[in-house]
């Protein structure tokens, strides 16, 4: 193809998006899709050849890094095999991906119920533990994101309504978050007791009794990778333990080498009853995902139907991606990469940037999962402005590198393979960027 | 591998998901899950080479037949050019999906979003109504069913729960369903005019100024393939209009061939504001769904943000399946197939079956999508016991036919592909199933 025709066919994607392709969370009409016509590793590039740095692993889902040639040709083979099959069978691809992922779970969690994404992974978390507690409300933080759905089961008017009908009850906690605290602390361990006093004291006010789940994604994500300090979550897992309340930990972005761990919690000395997952679990080359049970929840629907299921629930080709996936990233030490790029390179080079950037309020993070949160004033914090991340946007893209924005921030999340070199070359561009911003805010 | 080794390997997928393999919609104690290891068109085996007739389609779902050559291909060719990529960028495979299924859409249908399956692409389907029509009630039928999901977006803590905070004011009618007729109706003309008087009154009752939409499988399938009476949905279009209600017609087991039309409606005189899909729509190949959007609803969302989305909402992966089935099932005529032998072969075929088997009550269906509705007392229609479906579907696996069994249904329902002589086949083999079974039951 010349470069004219390669430029044609970008103008032509973007006509045929335009026309027929309804997109997630925005106004439609002043949309202005990039093209992505292929990429490898931590880099994409559109049908003329302009190509793109990965700092955003796409919705920080591809940690694998983009077509990794053992994971696609997987893909092909099972392909070839068996594409789909329903769920009330047995199949080998399945029950080998099932297998893979109690290996990296604690102990006393040995069975995986598969979803299609995260979203329907909380769905069914969020159902066992209300089917298994006979309790109502589900615990979770403002500061979260937990998926999209919340209707269709109510809609349904067959017997697989009635005992779904639980899309209320839901109690809104505030979660650790020192920079931003919301409880006027000053030190990481003030944050913490204060934390789980507030969560205490919700509880308490709820009613302990009629509290199902605690629900939290271990390091909240699009919220603005929030690490909780040490012994939040240990002391989360000690509220709900005394009150009989499952904690659902959702791994969906942060699980699966995102923090230089295969599980976010394996650094925090905690255990949950019930894991969510997706994403990271196969880089979302196949959409799926899935709820890790433990075992006294998966015993209690032994002899109890399980009221909730999907068509696609351990799909072949799905699956056969996640056994692929988890062989290629123990095989090529791809979460060991995460966690010492993290310690080594993205941590202390942020760290530095912040030093030099006045923009940069607070880095936060651990291996290749960082935020910079970007202020106005370091004083009081205040976020910059939308505007401001725009051209912030724009300058990055200019200069070859695709970074993931959430409200006044950037977050730093290139996939897990991710080299010194290109964590290099990264850094380079968000300093540059944030110099000129700087100049041009003055 | 000897025939021996097959039977281990058999044995042993079993035994791997019954250590890790959480099912859908079941006690989980008591599961013996059949094996698949592979299939072709109508036909599906396990590793020692058992083989059985694919009566089920699975779950409605496989359409264009097990592995079809030209879409295996298809998916393999697009997974070595790129299988991810997040939502807000524009892909060549993305658009072309979108157009082939507004090409087969009514006239004012223009966009598609793009969701991971058939419950959230109802889940978007209903927020797209409510949300543009500010109204907060679902209209939907005590016979049907929607999908599994009813809760993530309401345990999320974002802004993004703000406007989903929805599940709840959901309110189920009776459907017409002349065989278990709801209003005492004699005829179909009667049932249908009855079943719209219901349904106008339930609406009345409410306040019509509440209902957001009215939400209909096209075809009730897993309710028992109830194709509605002629002027049913017409008098549905009418109530919707007359009050301002979205009329959201779920295909997702409908859609695609399954009636013999590429949409279920198209049989009907009727066009709606929103259909949702998934299933046949692939095949199931690689999961996928989503919601065709008519243009002033998606005129609402130029200005407006759209608050709803996925990580996988046009997955390139899926994308590119969805494209070459589409254009496979035009190619090779499968959409006229599913019509000619629901028609000639099956639709005749059934009846006779029904003439000769006391079992039967009522045949229903059109296309591949039929259901007999087994009963105990032709003359009450008490539907027979579950132990009886066990022991139908026991001996129909025996004769190499796998059946699909819903209530006291079988509900005949091949791919789109089926020949002439597999619909024989199948024919005979529920022949001789039924008169063996009412022999047992004497």
């Amino acid at each position: 193809m010349t470069q004219a025709a390669a430029g044609d066919l970008d103008r032509h994607v973007v006509e045929l998006d335009r026309a027929h392709v309804f997109h997630s969370w925005s106004a439609q009409g002043a949309l202005a899709p990039m093209v992505v016509a292929g990429g490898l590793g931590c880099r994409v590039w559109d049908h003329a050849g302009r190509e793109w740095l990965d700092f955003s692993s796409q919705l920080v889902n591809v940690n694998i890094g983009h077509q990794h040639p053992r994971l696609v040709a997987a893909i092909q083979e099972q392909a070839a095999l068996l594409t789909t099959i329903s769920p009330p069978t047995a199949n080998l691809a399945r029950g080998e991906a099932a297998k893979r992922i109690v290996d990296r779970a604690p102990d006393g969690m040995n069975k995986v119920f598969f979803t299609n994404g995260g979203a329907d992974a909380n769905e069914n978390a969020i159902r066992m533990a209300r089917q298994f507690t006979g309790r109502d409300k589900v615990v979770s933080t403002y500061r979260s994101y937990h998926g999209n759905t919340g209707a269709a089961v109510v809609a349904t008017g067959d017997w697989r309504r009635v005992p779904n009908e639980y899309a209320r009850a839901h109690v809104h906690v505030f979660g650790p978050f020192l920079y931003r605290s919301e409880f006027w602390a000053s030190t990481p361990e003030e944050e913490c007791e204060r934390a789980l006093r507030h969560l205490a004291r919700v509880i308490e006010c709820e009613g302990p009794a009629s509290v199902a789940a605690i629900l939290l994604e271990t390091v909240p994500g699009t919220a603005g990778v929030l690490v909780p300090p040490p012994g939040y979550l240990a002391g989360v897992r000690e509220l709900a333990d005394k009150h009989g309340i499952m904690l659902i930990l959702d791994e969906v972005m942060a699980g699966f080498g995102r923090t230089g761990d295969w599980f976010a919690f394996d650094a925090h000395d905690v255990v949950p009853d019930l894991i969510t997952f997706a994403k990271g679990v196969n880089s979302g080359y196949i959409p799926a995902g899935g709820v890790v049970i433990s075992d006294p929840i998966a015993a209690h629907f032994d002899d109890v139907v399980y009221p909730g299921g999907l068509t696609y629930s351990g799909h072949p080709l799905a699956m056969a991606s996640i056994v692929a996936s988890m062989d290629i990233m123990a095989d090529e030490g791809i979460v060991e990469n995460a966690a010492r790029i993290g310690r080594d390179v993205l941590g202390p080079g942020l760290a530095e940037l912040a030093e030099r950037q006045p923009l940069i309020g607070e880095v936060r993070g651990r291996g290749v999962f960082w935020a910079l949160d970007l202020v106005a004033d370091p004083e009081t914090r205040e976020p910059v402005a939308p505007a401001v991340m725009g051209r912030a946007k724009a300058l990055m893209l200019e200069r070859g590198l695709l970074p993931f924005l959430a409200d006044n921030r950037i977050h730093v999340v290139p996939p897990c393979v991710v080299t010194d070199d290109e964590a290099g070359t990264a850094l380079a561009v968000y300093d540059e960027a944030f110099t000129l911003l700087t100049k041009e805010l003055a």
